[in-house]
């Protein structure tokens, strides 16, 4: 049947979620005798899961090699060509070849390719303050940043840990660090923690964190971190305090790794991540793929594209990669918005857009904040649940939902993620067929409140 | 601005969910000088949790009023002229009035309705054969029967349970019971317990139960039960088998309650129901409405109506008839089929269509089960799932799904039951934006693992 095709090569760059996801279903769809692939990682890893480290750190997962889902070792017994410790240095798209340096030996070659995929991930925003690279002071990025802040923590006596901030990796290093029997102060530029909610939902995380004995402070800007004389950390200083400190974690986000892309001129979208088409090419490069936390996405709510640096969206978009590079066909239409998160047993949620991002793109909205329980009201362990919702003023689509409770609040928000997904509106959610029995839920699904309540409201402002 | 209008009456027949939904809800949008509203009911309570009985029986709930949504005072002092013990034995709809007797004095009277609302509920199916009316044997329909079951088990010394059926009400029922310390055999007539399950799924039903030390009796059909002298039960007696029992329960399902509506001529369905359109008005009748246990419903799904007997359910047809008689519109489009359960900690749920229901409307269809995690597998207490979904041969439609396993397995049906409910394909699912962190979910869904499958089975059948 390929009598007349040549071999083709297949080039990866980034050996994480979703390069090596594009490696591996490009391989079950093309044997080696049509397909050579070979994948570049500049680290010692494979497919593991960053965000798994605030549990490995936290004590839950107590084996590293337990957040590795697949080795080197079983992708080159796939006939997968892994260069480890190898990085990519640049690309050369009118030669279609990659120049790669040996971590190492620091030895280059160039690399030709047919088909290219970048999956360089991102990289932690590291503030540009004095101390920021102090003994003590930990990014949670990688394998190696988990282990080096472990290490950090039996080497440290002291038990007192400041996080900067309080956004996902923030709020779950908090909890980790709390497991650990560390006196914890998450220092926080917003106004409330967990800034992908809106203020009046991560003031409930905020409640909820300092009663867990947290020491949340908002509204606080780093400006450095004072070391001792032998090099370490010991505070964290905003524009009007000082925090003591024995380690310093920083989750203050991270940017799209994409220098090897715009230094060849690939198309960077607002947020810096490649922009790409629904079957992941790079706009304009036929041969060109790209998936994972190095690009922008589309926001199927509001139509803009965002960066959301997510494993499940990276494993599917490697998906999505391998299955076209293998001759098949596959989408990745795009996103709505959502993530779950926890700190010690409080369940925070989100999906679709909050209140400023709808101001932002000119949506009008009605929101409804509701107050419900996870399971029947008569029922053990019953726990109170809030859930907003914002629906579209007049038309009542659903805009977003977001939830904070305890056990079962949640992946409760999936069923607003597919109902965004689906463009339903909060009448219509209100008679979906959720399941009930009382130990599973109330009569009325806390969802169903909600949605109930700002049809109502949606109705009464027509 | 009601000056013109005379006052109208509104009668309910039947105090639960339904009638008492419908009542409150017409109450909320008028007031007593617009409408009165008379609610019949022939037992003690009103608005009570008939689905929370297994868990008060099993001890979960201590306490039998907080199986009470709403009491009898309370809705009285909204001005709903409830009348309690007081049973509808007439519905004359030229004269548009309803005959009532007091269950207590046996006093009747003829109450006259511009609206009425039939909420008359189900009855459970008692078999007809010898001793089915033992001291002993219970059914567990009302709060009254609750009751009678847990007077049983104060009084009696033996610890031999059967539960005969191996539904909801039955696994739920042998849940309790192991609960309270019995040895609980289940007499099932069908090839597995749950048979809203494909018997694939029930197997792995089958299997927990008898784990948890139940004993469980699949193809036997009671023929009899055995009394001692004193008229208590001693035995179930099966085609060829029997069991030892100090105490029986029944739970082989319910019928609608619907003799009044058919002595009537109202239009009954293919299973005894009433037929209502979506505004849940009787078919034919502008000023009757019909809601709860007593109703057909449509089944989104195959186009077909369907008899289930669900809280949730009966609550939001109160909703909308209370909502349409008050003035406002709102409809029930119709059910998926979804119901979520538990025995002990394993976790039942399913929606939409089995194959048995597939085949039977005419439906090709290819269908898959995976096993994945209710967690990343890495994480503690990362339980397995079992996930079968079925997706319509060569359209990919979704069809139905259902879960077996543990903790965070049955309130996944939810997404598909919103998925269901928007016409989604397998495909359009695999790439829903689920919410995912470790301690949630694995990377990917164990629904989106299922809907891969079943988009690559389907895409493969072309």
């Amino acid at each position: 049947m390929n009598m007349s095709r040549a071999r083709e090569r297949l080039v990866v760059i980034g050996g994480d979620a979703a390069g090596m996801s594009a490696a591996s279903q490009a391989r079950r769809l093309k044997g080696p005798d049509e397909l050579e692939i070979v994948a570049f990682e500049r680290g010692h890893f494979t497919s593991y899961s960053a965000c798994g480290i605030p549990y490995w750190v936290g004590g839950d997962v107590t084996d590293r090699d337990r957040l590795i889902a697949r080795t080197p070792e079983e992708h080159r017994a796939r006939d997968i060509g892994l260069r480890l410790r190898t990085e990519v240095t640049e690309l050369d798209l009118d030669g279609q070849r990659v120049r790669a340096r040996d971590v190492d030996t620091g030895e280059e070659s160039w690399t030709s390719y047919d088909q290219l995929v970048i999956a360089t991930g991102a990289r932690p925003i590291r503030p540009d303050m004095p101390g920021a690279d102090a003994a003590g002071v930990h990014g949670v990025q990688t394998l190696d940043d988990g282990q080096a802040l472990l290490d950090t923590l039996e080497g440290t006596r002291g038990r007192r840990a400041v996080v900067v901030g309080a956004g996902y990796i923030g709020v779950e290093m908090a909890e980790a660090l709390i497991n650990r029997g560390y006196d914890v102060t998450v220092v926080n530029r917003g106004s409330e923690p967990m800034s992908t909610l809106d203020p009046d939902m991560g003031c409930l995380v905020h409640e909820a964190m300092e009663g867990l004995g947290i020491t949340m402070v908002n509204d606080a800007e780093v400006t450095k971190i004072l070391t001792s004389e032998d090099g370490r950390v010991r505070a964290v200083v905003t524009q009007d305090r000082e925090f003591p400190a024995d380690v310093v974690v920083l989750g203050i986000g991270v940017r799209p790794e994409t220098a090897l892309a715009q230094a060849a001129g690939l198309p960077l979208g607002p947020h810096g991540g490649l922009l790409t088409d629904r079957s992941m090419r790079v706009r304009g490069h036929e041969n060109i793929w790209a998936g994972g936390d190095c690009v922008e996405v589309l926001d199927l709510v509001s139509g803009q594209d965002r960066h959301i640096p997510l494993g499940t969206h990276a494993n599917k978009h490697g998906q999505v990669i391998g299955t076209n590079i293998g001759g098949g066909y596959a989408t990745f239409p795009g996103v709505v918005g959502t993530a779950v998160s926890k700190v010690c047993d409080l369940e925070i949620a989100r999906t679709g857009l909050r209140e400023k991002d709808a101001h932002r793109v000119g949506l009008r909205f009605e929101s409804v904040t509701i107050e419900s329980t996870s399971r029947a009201g008569y029922y053990p362990n019953a726990s109170p649940m809030t859930v907003k919702m914002l629906a579209e003023h007049r038309t009542g689509r659903l805009l977003g939902v977001q939830i904070v409770g305890r056990e079962g609040a949640g992946k409760r928000v999936d069923i607003a993620a597919v109902a965004l997904t689906a463009g339903m509106t909060a009448e219509q959610m209100t008679t979906l067929d959720l399941g009930y029995a009382p130990p599973f839920s109330p009569v009325w699904d806390p969802v169903l409140v909600a949605a109930r309540k700002a049809a109502a409201k949606v109705l009464g402002s027509l």
